[in-house]
């Protein structure tokens, strides 16, 4: 028993009792995310409760050079909570404190483990909420570590821009806070965004302070459909560019639109390319801007534009749209998942999106699509089969899909991250000299490789 | 003649020709920003044109170990551009070209000299604009720098939110590409914004593309006066939290409004705290929007809210605010101006203005009072004389408004950067760790410490 970790083990227990485990059945609840890749177990998992028992972790993982992953509600597509090289798991999913909300300054203060239904849930009250909504169930922690965006980013903006602040435990147990709760400031590097998106490779982010947004005094959804994928992508493109404030803004395709129609029973709505909207503002102004896309949509054969402030059918959509995972693999039971998320200018999504749609055709697979197509980033559901082969396929048909949006000058993931999925594109995508950079950093944050290894960066 | 910098003009000179220099008269106009900090000349100063040339040169400095201060217009307001420790300052003010407009993406790409007038009269028949307006005419590249933000942040974020991607030429003289077109993107850590804010100490950025946004089909400006400070910071406070979108909210404070009411011919203004507004939108939601504040001024003892969508009334109110400094000065003939540049948090900002306003009657000076409210930003312009001491005396004040807005949860700097003149507050405010942690950042990237020497770090 001379291995690094049970010293680690031994010293660790002494102040966390219980909560560090090496239970089967726990370890193997954290050996994988929600990703198609090979699972890994951790040797032990911690389910630490404070900054200050991550830091003692930390400190004696780095003294030790045992590996540490960061683990939030395990929602990841990418691998990223997967202990490729073994070592302690630290699980921050119980630290679900909301710390302060300060409604005069639009912010919040929470632990990692809080959840955006969570907090919303908090917030309603005060009539503040927190829009960055990736659709899953996550925790804000992760949202921050992997750069999370959702349906809302078109609005409202990704997680980088609604975290003013984090407190972080880097590899040797120090710990740092980053920002603020100014809406701005112009002193020093921006440590809070190099910890946003770093994917547990560069610390652990014990709290975040976000900022808040006010409940829109109306709220309206909007629903539109297209005889072709060129006019719904061209009504979002002139959407955009006539500047109305969309909230969201989502294209299903026909394959995903008709696996939807079935699995959440959308009557009146036929399988074809369509546009789900959303518009927040005064009444006033969400009338104004829906009858304003409205007749957009007209202009490139969109019909049967309908919009409703009526709650119940709002949510009734979008929970459809939420759930467009759930419907696509209802199309194939048994099978398995494999999500894409190239994202490209918008200029050219139309052309990705109809060689994505060519790919799929050839590989011979069902792939349902949806978008944020606000952004330019969208979505294939790859359905995997358990035959041999199948998951090399479905990689074939991502790394085609990928290979489409970088040549377009786009990137091979727009809200999910690197992970272990996505490392063999970052060179290519960032180009060997930035990718230098992001080592040179890595390094002087960690230099014992602690944390999260085997992520972002090919070794 | 065995400086160092002599081996390195003796190479560039190869390659920059007359565009290298040790031109006396040169050599003192990139001696200082306009700032009142102890001036210092560069040893040759060096035109570049092109992101190679800028390359060669850093290559060349770093391997003979010769500072090199980047310089764009020179508007620097915390000695960014003194070359305290020699060297050669690179200036990129001859870099103006607009390299492409993506107006299907609202983006450009762009040389780091054009600035902000610029490159919007170029965009003016596209429909689109750039919306960082920091009011002077400074480059685009140094607002990179600098983080820089101005009075339409409030609406459009700084100029952190509004660049996609950079080129930077690192210390050895390698340049990479950071970001891209994308609008989102999860891969690798974020070096774009590693580099915003960075004051020339990690790299030299040389091209820069920008997020664009759609001119507004309407904008109408809005003015409102107050008998008490309170009560105008208390509407600011409110239209924030009503969701309002307002593009501009500017106080300006009765000794300032004396100033700019003499300077700049305002009719019908008293010399009391008074708001400025910008409303962006359609016909319809301008108005909308300027009710709404009317509505709220109202409830703060806001009188003679006056708004119009007349462009000449608009512009010439606008260029009041923007001629603030110079009305400021106009006070008091032959005498300098000091600029602080606190932020708070906004629920601070009524305990911030009043509690500085009265270490200003304190300290016997000068000190007319802007601010960027609606992010909790606000300005004094100290008057310094030539007397003996008043330096002393403007920079005592300045400390004190710093401690005041540390002490409520602020920063010391919300749009000029810390340059010389606020290193003594960074520890302070970011803490020793998170400072070591900058620093571990600046030896991984410039480790002969070439770039911008003196600046960010007490050494």
């Amino acid at each position: 028993m001379s291995r690094p970790v049970d010293a680690v083990l031994a010293l660790a227990a002494e102040f966390l009792g219980e909560r560090l485990t090496t239970n089967a059945a726990l370890r193997e609840q954290h050996s994988h995310g929600e990703d198609a890749l090979p699972h890994a177990l951790p040797d032990a998992v911690a389910f630490v409760a404070s900054t200050e028992e991550a830091s003692k972790l930390l400190a004696l993982c780095n003294a030790h050079g045992v590996p540490v992953v960061p683990f939030g509600a395990g929602t990841s597509l990418e691998g990223h909570v997967t202990p490729v090289r073994g070592g302690i798991t630290i699980d921050l999913s119980r630290m679900t404190d909301i710390i302060e909300v300060n409604a005069a300054d639009m912010d919040c203060r929470i632990q990692p483990g809080v959840t955006r239904q969570g907090l919303n849930a908090h917030l309603r009250d005060q009539g503040l909420f927190f829009p960055v909504d990736p659709g899953s169930v996550c925790t804000i922690g992760g949202m921050c570590a992997t750069r999370a965006s959702g349906t809302a980013a078109v609005r409202y903006g990704t997680i980088r821009e609604n975290v003013l602040g984090l407190t972080v435990v880097l590899a040797d147990g120090r710990v740092i806070k980053t920002g603020g709760r100014v809406r701005k400031s112009s002193t020093g590097y921006d440590l809070t965004r190099l910890f946003i998106g770093s994917e547990g490779t560069l610390g652990i982010i014990t709290e975040i302070t976000l900022r808040l947004h006010g409940i829109p005094e109306a709220i309206s959804a909007a629903v539109c459909q297209f005889d072709s994928m060129a006019g719904a992508v061209e009504t979002v493109i002139a959407v955009m560019q006539a500047g109305i404030p969309v909230a969201r803004i989502e294209l299903i395709d026909e394959v995903q639109m008709g696996a939807s129609i079935t699995y959440s029973k959308l009557v009146g709505l036929a399988p074809v390319p369509t546009l789900f909207l959303e518009f927040h503002g005064t009444p006033q102004g969400v009338a104004e801007q829906a009858g304003l896309a409205e007749a957009i949509s007209g202009d490139f054969g969109g019909q049967g534009f309908r919009w409703a402030t009526d709650p119940a059918e709002r949510t009734h959509l979008w929970q459809a749209r939420h759930d467009a995972y759930w419907a696509g693999l209802a199309l194939k039971p048994g099978h398995r998942g494999m999500t894409t998320d190239a994202v490209v200018p918008i200029s050219r999504l139309a052309e990705a999106i109809l060689g994505v749609k060519e790919d799929i055709a050839a590989s011979g697979l069902t792939a349902p699509m949806v978008g944020h197509v606000g952004d330019g980033n969208f979505h294939t559901i790859i359905l995997v089969s358990d035959e041999p082969g199948a998951v090399e396929r479905a990689f074939e048909l991502d790394r085609k899909i990928v290979a489409r949006a970088l040549a377009l000058g786009g990137s091979c993931s727009g809200e999910h991250g690197v992970g272990i999925g996505k490392r063999e594109f970052l060179e290519q995508e960032h180009g060997p000299e930035a990718l230098a950079v992001m080592r040179s950093l890595k390094t002087a944050m960690d230099p014992k490789a602690i944390m999260n290894p085997g992520k972002l960066f090919l070794n």
